[in-house]
Order: structure tokens, then sequence, then C-alpha cells
């Protein structure tokens, strides 16, 4: 089995069309409704925000995903509007969305997904969005690369990545679109990410591949731990390619949902609101890996952390009093703590002599924490954060209206 | 029963003397040391960080205050180094404080408890601290207002409280000081408080109270959600007011202590790093206390929060979606939101229209907010918080050294 990366994103994978196109919800004109569409029934699976309180879009997908069982046809997407905290009149203007869609190309409303990202609290105009729809179903094309622009908020760039994987009873292709932490306005950092493969593959198997591949790639990323209302992930399997996924190839499709996942989930880090830097948090020695993932989110999430980050400050002590601190068991007598490969803490002694040299590595833009939590267990986690800035304040802080 | 402030601080009750020195720790040349002697054996309580990651200087307290079975003469804090992360040398230097300032006032080293506040993982210069302990006692006096000079980092200035508490059985004193989220240089931003009183109480009453106060007074401060490895708060009772503390009086010694207590945590929340604001955040309709607590503190921790309060920006979409992800369960349809009194989110709708009103009052020093989690239940919290600012990432992003 061998992945290579090749052009383009979400339509890379045969038997999808896509569009995007500028409805006029956001005030700026700039794209603001991104249709994805398989040419015939695919098999689909999704993830959605954890957070109690859920937008309108994502109760709607839920239920949609469980009505048709997996089978989809399509996901409608508006940026500018997350559509939570709306009441009824969200509830059908999501449901209405997801109508418009399934009657303009051909579907049971339950095939159709719906997403939505921007300010919470404020109603989505629902004649605008719907003209939307209409005019994004007019505009869906095999290249379909204006989807990846639909979803922005204030991302610095669109987001797409695709790869080819070779198996030895054929080749499938992974596709995928990301929006991440930038916003219109301020609102909540909601991160939405839409994965094709062309491979065919049952619903259950396909949410299988997608829950492990989020959980080493989305599920690992950090700006500011803040949870969205309207968190959505969504893979879309239209069968095109003719390659089954089994038993023998399901590693392949692991392999190529996560080749596609993993760059776009670091993209998202990389573009966070006010980041300089990509932190990657590397911690072994838990207890278990539910351990280890709790102390790198806590590390990656701590203020003094990523401000320290920020102002490269090889201030190791921080690591150690979050890690410290995470709820994970952490054996201070036989932790180490490495940045950028140099040794600052082992066997309960400081090497601050050494710090200038990881002074160093933290004016790089890509920046390499290590943190061994001594308790001889084997749990381990990866978690990639990125610093904190003015700029975070500042984006974050500018009255809204 | 009345409670009435009056001048002065750690020393305001009789039995006490208290001393702040400079003794070179700090290159600036401030005063670093602070020392508080009782007079005789004192009633002693305290209460130490829960990070699992503790200062030598939390290790020989938590160890004296067992051995002396609550029975204290003094309490000895140095500031410029938290003498944390130092191996065993660093707990040589915590006993050899104890043992220092327990030769010179005539106790056992264990009546003695160590302090320490200051950047990680660097070692404390022994011979210059046991000179600036031996220099500290011969500053010792009943005025003592040096004390919260020297435990001070980059507070804007010293914190101290006093009050009178008059009973039916005779008048007693408290007195305190604190030190908090301010630092020489960038280090974990360590909570220092230390609470006298001339009320008799045995060493088991007094940490029942002390408890009780921490809860609602330093237990609920935030400033960025760390926890630091030297985290320190202890009450000593002298008991030369002659008041004895019995089942009647118990509740004039708590309002008292909280008198002292509450006034010091707000200090430390409005000097905190970068803080230009004063959030109060009251939590009501929880499941329980400690579901609205886990939710106050979500909130209270939120940069998207954080930030929008810095800005005045009444985004109470971000408040819902902190409450939303704490854990505690959270009843949208029945929820409430009121920003300044000003009601901006009622049973599932929002009152987008209010916002202006509510930015009006973000506007002031001072901020209310108020969520009801809409469970119907009696759980209530309430924390108080800081404003995230440029300013903080300032004094947390500058290199250490």
């Amino acid at each position: 089995m061998s992945v290579t990366s090749v052009s383009g994103g979400i339509t890379a994978p045969a038997g999808f069309r896509a569009a995007g196109i500028a409805a006029g919800i956001k005030t700026s004109g700039a794209p603001d409704i991104a249709l994805i569409v398989a040419d015939a029934p695919a098999a689909g699976a999704a993830l959605f925000t954890t957070n109690q309180v859920q937008a309108a879009p994502v109760a709607v997908s839920r239920g949609h995903l469980e009505t048709s069982c997996g089978v989809l046809r399509a996901v409608i997407v508006n940026s500018g509007c997350a559509n939570a905290c709306t009441g009824d009149q969200g509830f059908e203007t999501a449901n209405a969305m997801a109508a418009e869609i399934a009657g303009a190309i051909g579907c049971p409303p339950e095939q159709v997904l719906v997403a939505s990202t921007g300010v919470i609290g404020v109603h989505l105009n629902r004649s605008r969005v719907l003209a939307g729809c209409r005019a994004a179903v007019s505009a869906l094309s095999r290249d379909g690369s204006g989807a990846a622009l639909g979803i922005m908020t204030t991302d610095l760039g669109p987001k797409e990545y695709a790869v080819r994987v070779e198996t030895p009873s054929g080749a499938f292709h992974v596709g995928g679109i990301a929006k991440g932490a930038g916003m219109i306005e301020p609102m909540l950092a909601t991160m939405l990410a839409f994965l094709t493969t062309d491979a065919q593959v049952p619903p259950a198997v396909l949410q299988r591949a997608l829950d492990e591949v989020a959980d080493r790639t989305f599920n690992a990323i950090t700006v500011d731990g803040e949870c969205s209302t309207n968190d959505t992930l969504v893979a879309l399997a239209s069968g095109a390619s003719g390659v089954i996924i089994d038993e023998q190839s399901y590693d392949a499709l692991v392999s190529g949902l996560e080749a596609v996942a993993r760059p776009l989930a670091l993209q998202i880090v990389r573009g966070g609101e006010g980041a300089t830097k990509l932190v990657s948090i590397r911690v072994t020695g838990g207890e278990s890996r539910d351990a280890a993932v709790r102390a790198a989110k806590t590390i990656a999430n701590s203020p003094l952390v990523k401000t320290a980050v920020h102002g490269a400050d090889p201030n190791w002590g921080r690591l150690v009093a979050a890690a410290g601190r995470s709820g994970a068991r952490f054996a201070i007598d036989r932790a180490t703590v490495e940045v950028g490969g140099i040794t600052l803490f082992r066997d309960g002694q400081p090497f601050d002599d050494r710090a200038p040299k990881a002074a160093e590595h933290l004016k790089q833009p890509d920046i390499d924490i290590r943190i061994d939590l001594g308790t001889g267990g084997s749990g381990e986690a990866t978690v990639w954060t990125c610093d904190l800035s003015a700029e975070y304040v500042r984006i974050n802080g500018e009255y809204r209206t």
C-alpha cells in the first residue's frame, strides 16, 4: 500500500461535485455557502461537538444521519452565522436548508446534512440562505474548489488536501476541506471538516475509521480549549473507484483518511487566531492513553505555557506545573522534560544552563515538546496547539457589532 | 455579633509580631523575606496546592503541621524563588530556613512553616536566605507592616486587611496579608495568604473554619486557571484576646476570617496580571453545588469569555458555550444569561437588541455575570475572575533570563 498526495480537495475522489458561492450572509460579500454532493447515494459517517449546547444544524444533521442509516447525498454548509441558540426558528431554517437541497438534487431530506459557522445567537436570514442553496446547486462542478472558500470565516486561506491510495485491489482517493479557528466576527472557533473518498465502504465501517482517525487528528488539536456549539466532521464514501474496503484493506482506508485529516488538522492549528507557532506536545509514560491525553491537553491549553512559547521562554516549570494539575498521575522524581530535543529536567533535577539552547529552538515556527510522566506506564499521546499572542486577544476582544 | 474593618494587617490581632526585609534573593533589591511570629505557641491550620508537583517548602510545611499537631510559632516566607523542582538541595534549604527561625525564637523546627514564591526550577541561594531569616528575626515588630511587602512579586501593591469581631463574650481580631498573580519574572502565579486571629480556638476547629472560608474566597477565584506548585494558605490563632471559640461563637470566627479573606482574594483577582476588570460569575440552577462550581470555573477560565469581557463585547454565546462544555448539566431551553442585570438569553431565545446596553455595563471595572443552568436544581456558586488582556501575554511571554 502507498499513499501519495495529489492536487485538489473535496472533489479529488470520483463521484462528487461541489460548489462555493456568496449568498450575502456575510456582509463582506465573501463566499458563505458550500455544497458537497455525491452523484449517487454514498456511505456517510460523522462526528459532532460534545458541547451540551448544540446548534440547530448539528441537531438536524444528527437526526438525519440516524434516519438515513448512514446513506447520504449531500452536505450543505453556511458560514457567517452559527444558527446556534436561535430557538424553533433556527431549527426550521436548518431543516429548510436540507429540504431545499434535497428537492433540487432529488433525494429525501434526511440524506442531506447541514453545518453552520459564525456568531452564536443571531438568526440566520432564511430567504437569503435558501436562495444561496439554489445558487450553490446551479454552481456544482467536478472542480468544486469554491467549497473550501465557502466554509471560511477568518481563516488565513482555504484548507484542502487530497491523496491517492494504492492497494493490491486497486487505487482510491481521499480528499477533504476544513475551516478552523478564525472568525468573521469574534465568536466561537468552530471547526468544520469534510472528507470524501471514492472507496466503497459500508457506513458502519466508515464511521469506525472516522472515529479512529479523528482521535489522532481533529480531536488531538486545540487552539484555546474552547469547544464550539457547531463542530462537525463528516465523511462521505461514493464507491466510485470500485475499490471495496474489507478487513484486509481497512488499514488502507484509515491511512488514506488520516493522510488527509492530519494536514488539515495541523493547518487549523497553524492558522489559529493570532498563532505564530505550531507546537507538538508528545506525552509518554502515562498510566494509560487517557492519562497521557489529559496531561497533553492540559499543557496544550495552559495560558502560561502558550505565552512562554510565544515569547520563546524555555520556562519548563510551567510544563511540569501544568502536567501536575492535569489529574494524570505524574511521578516528578522520574519525569523528563525535553524542548527541541534538549533535556531541561530529569530525575528531579533542573538543567537550567541549557535554557538558552532551548530558547533558540522556541524561536522556530515548529516547536517540539516532550514530557515523560515518569509512571513507567505505556500511555502516550500527541496533541498539537499554537502559541497565545496579543493578536488573539485583539481578535477576540473587539466589540462584535 | 458585628464585624468592622480596622487598620493594619497580619499583626492587627494581639500576640503576633512580623517583619519584611530585603535579603538579596530578588536582584532588584526589593523586600523578599517575610516572617510572622506568634509570641507563644498558637493554633495553626493550612491549605496547600492540589498540584501533584509541590515545591520543597510545601512538602516541609505539610510535614511540620502534622508533626506539631497544629501547634505553630512562625511562618517564614521568601519571594523571588519558588524553590520548586530543585531536588534534595531544595528540601535541605527549606528545612534549614525552618531550623534557623526555630533556633532564633526558641521552638522546635516543626512549629515553623515555610512558603516560597518565584521562578520554578532555580536553586534558592541558601546562605543568602538564611542570613535573611536572621535579619527578619531582628526586625520583628508589633507594627509588622513590612511582611506584606516581603511576600510580593509583581503585585501592584501590598495586600492586607483586618477586622474586629464583637461577640457576646468579647471582641477578637482577624488580620491577613496575601500576594497574588504577579511575578518578578514570568513564572507560575503563586498565591500565598496568611491570616491571624487573637481568638482562642483549637487547631481542628481553626482548620474546619479555614476550609469553609477558603471554599468561598481563595478557592473561588481564578486569574488564568493555573494551579501553582507553591500555593499556601495559613491561619494562626494566638488566643491573646481571651475570647474562646466554642459551638456558639464558631460562626463569629468564620465571619471574621471571611471578612478578611474575601477582600484579600478579590484584591488578588483585581491585581491579576494584565487585569483591568473584576468579573463576578454567579451560577444558579445547578444540579449540585459541585456542578455550579464546575460551570462557573469553566466560564471564568474561558479565554473567549475573558477576551470578550476585556473588549466589552456582550457575546453571551461564549458564556452559554463554556457552560455547555463544562460537564455540568445544562438545560438550554430553561437557561438564563444576564450581564449587568440585563437578560440576554432566556427560554431558548436570544435578545440581541439588548446587547448595546450590556456592552455599556461591560465597560465598567466591576462586571456582574449571572447564569441559571436551567436544571431546576438548587446548586449555586460564585467565582471571581479577571479579563484577559494583551498585557497578560506581554508579562508572561517575555524571556525569563
